[in-house]
């Protein structure tokens, strides 16, 4: 670990400061956890107790926090300061480095300059590997994907042939990306399959959770946008399209054909069916189920979900019935 | 891709056809995107007024659709006419052949003929593979297994000692097949393991999505019946029976010793007791938890499930009382 | 398969036993399917009227059941019973054994006596790997682990850099430790990665589901406790810490930083905000989502969870309502 004067640490966010400036700060940790040595965060109001009590050598705050603590670092967002502090001087882990030669990689594939190849991963024919991309061991890639500059993809990560994935993108352990959509027709008796013959698109800068899955379209393509970031053990159905900059929570699934403006946030466990639109910047609550489209901005929550006024209208009268019942 | 004749698709698919008959058609893509060389499809009514604008150069839409478009080949079912169309001529993919030196395959296991196997695939002591069964890289089949003739397993796919796979399956990416049951005797303060010696046994023509899970019974056998389909992401318990033909949408969960009658249709998200019997051509809503036995062709939805009927009268009686209240 | 006489399993179980003492045993089965040479139990009362109709050779009842079937082995907890008779005499399984000469292991990498790994595992640097675990193939285990004796990796897992995994652990295929927490700061609308430094601490006997997912803490530790079963197909968020010995059933997901008492059990598909506190022996319903803290020994249900009691009042007071309205 570094040792990083507060002085630095300060530049660094742009934050109001008044205490010692030399102070060396050698790790991170929470409030409860933080030595003298580490600096520590306010990032939910309910651990403001907490402040008079921790150990912490220095302390990203809000802004308007109370009391004049001269481990207070005043700025904007502490969350985002924690995310620029930890990303500067914090974050080492051990790196993949060079080609292992347990990989099995089709010489019709090519890869970029500073690829990383653990042991034990495939890479069909065709593939286009870009530069200073990550693939840890045991993960496969069918003939035909295409994997931008940057990207990371964790062991045991399985993408089917033809798919996109754009840079700096982060696929964790077990997400699998391009298996067949849900599609059948029932003749007969029986369910016949619908032969998937699209693909997906992960657009740059995308995140997805360990576990996850994202089926590709029946005819053309399911897309993920820019910049948006999925949790572990998310569904996205075939034919979605996902905005840019979205949240999607760990166990969401969003049925085939839906659509995703941009900013929209799903909590979660919450569920959408299919061929719906949900409005740009949009929020869904934990655990509910969406049935119907969602206007730009709106909050829906609930099992079924209803615009959260309503939701709370319905709360309280069941409440009140309740009592007057009793 | 080939380029076909319409004439030819309307021979297949059975179809109405008014058009010209010697146009060529070289692939396959929804209304908003066909070009004139793509035929197209209207499978949700949602999606009639794209009819009037797309480019296609012919279109499967079912008997009663209005208007005469030249270019409509008039069926009963699109989505089973696609499914003939695109499995004929469009849906080509890459094809794993032959038996990978990269693989580990038991001197006692057994292939039939045809048998592909990808680099890193593991497969034990007494396993029996049938004919033109394709095993893709870094799929673990252990030690007493049968797999039926043309079945495909996907990368990373892991199935347990002793589990049965019929014929022509299909198992995507990151299925588990035959893992413990959830199964625990609480005594002194421990939870004590009760070792789940029973399998599980997977019909023919069964397909099961990315990431899902079906658990070996503690005793006995966990079944999937002949031509069900299950979606990524599902969750059976152990000691489940589920009947033939039943579609299981991705996210749902049947816990332990449930029994699902044929055709029945579980939408996504929804959730399943345990020890419930589940009648014939029953149907559960998405994001419904299931508490009670349903019976044969009943339809329930809610959390916690209905009959669909009463479902929508609570939610009448509620929106009214609302609108009293205001 | 072993034959055990009736008597040793008497014995073995602390049972009340009239009938004949010196009947071979050779199998366990459910009381549908067990034969005259097998033992089977009643585990559940809904299955009481086969006990009239069952072949068995021998039977695990509750102490009360009526009747006086020579068959009966009288015990306080069947299930127990079971657990200790399939333990100890029909529980064999195939077992791997020695080291792989087609696995990835760091020379740098730590293996204890008698350690078992598959082909096409990966052991990185660091790695500590205790006496009698046994790492099926296609695990990929990385940098600085740690994995207490006689754990057992079933294939496909994948074991972050750091983490530690206790003693006598089992982790089933396709469960991921260790990945990223879900953690963004939104800044200039964009999302910025807080780098996820922290790590797991997996504590002894612990069983975790397929396909299971434990997100590394941000800073500090995300912690299942000792002795605590996890199902399936289930999230465990960074910075969560659940006690000892509960209970977590297939696809339940519980958001970051939120603690669990010692004997929680959450029932399937439950789901559990952030930053709460649930109580020690709290229970939680099926498909349950809990918005609040819940005290200790509390049980709540429903989406929004509501303690029971409350719950059963709003049901009945709307079916109440409902029949009115008629």
């Amino acid at each position: 670990m570094s040792a990083v004067r507060v002085d630095d640490i300060v530049a660094l966010v742009g934050g109001r400061y008044q205490g010692p400036r030399e102070r060396l700060i050698r790790g991170v940790a929470t409030l409860r956890d933080a030595s003298e040595e580490e600096i520590s965060f306010l990032g939910n109001p309910i651990y403001a107790p907490q402040l008079r009590t921790t150990r912490a050598g220095a302390l990203l705050v809000p802004n308007d926090v109370e009391g004049d603590d001269p481990r207070y670092i005043r700025v904007a967002k502490p969350h985002f300061a924690l995310a620029q502090v930890v990303s500067r001087w914090f974050a080492a882990q051990p790196k993949l480095a060079g080609v292992s030669k347990l990989a099995s990689i089709s010489p019709k594939a090519t890869l970029g300059s500073n690829v990383a190849v653990g042991p034990f991963a495939t890479i069909g024919d065709g593939a286009i590997i870009g530069d200073n991309v990550t693939i840890y061991q045991n993960v496969s890639i069918e003939a035909g994907v295409t994997i931008g500059e940057g990207s990371i993809l964790y062991p045991l990560v399985s993408i089917y042939h033809g798919c996109k994935i754009g840079s700096r993108c982060i696929l964790h352990s077990g997400v699998v990306i391009g298996s067949d959509g849900f599609g059948f027709a029932t003749e007969g008796g029986r369910h016949h399959k619908i032969p998937q013959i699209g693909t997906v698109r992960v657009e740059d800068d995308v995140e997805i959770g360990a576990n996850s899955t994202v089926d590709r379209a029946a005819l053309g393509e399911t897309v993920i946008g820019e910049g948006t970031k999925i949790d572990n053990l998310v569904q996205i159905g075939h034919n979605v399209c996902i905005g840019k900059h979205c949240l999607l929570v760990s166990q969401v699934g969003i049925a085939g054909s839906t659509e995703f403006g941009d900013y929209v946030v799903a909590a979660g466990q919450a569920g959408v069916s299919g061929h719906l639109k949900i409005g740009k910047g949009a929020q869904i609550g934990g655990a509910s189920a969406v049935f119907h489209d969602v206007p730009d901005g709106a909050k829906v929550v609930g099992n079924p979900a209803v615009p959260f006024r309503e939701y709370a209208r319905r709360d309280m009268m069941l409440k009140r019935l309740l009592a007057r019942k009793k």
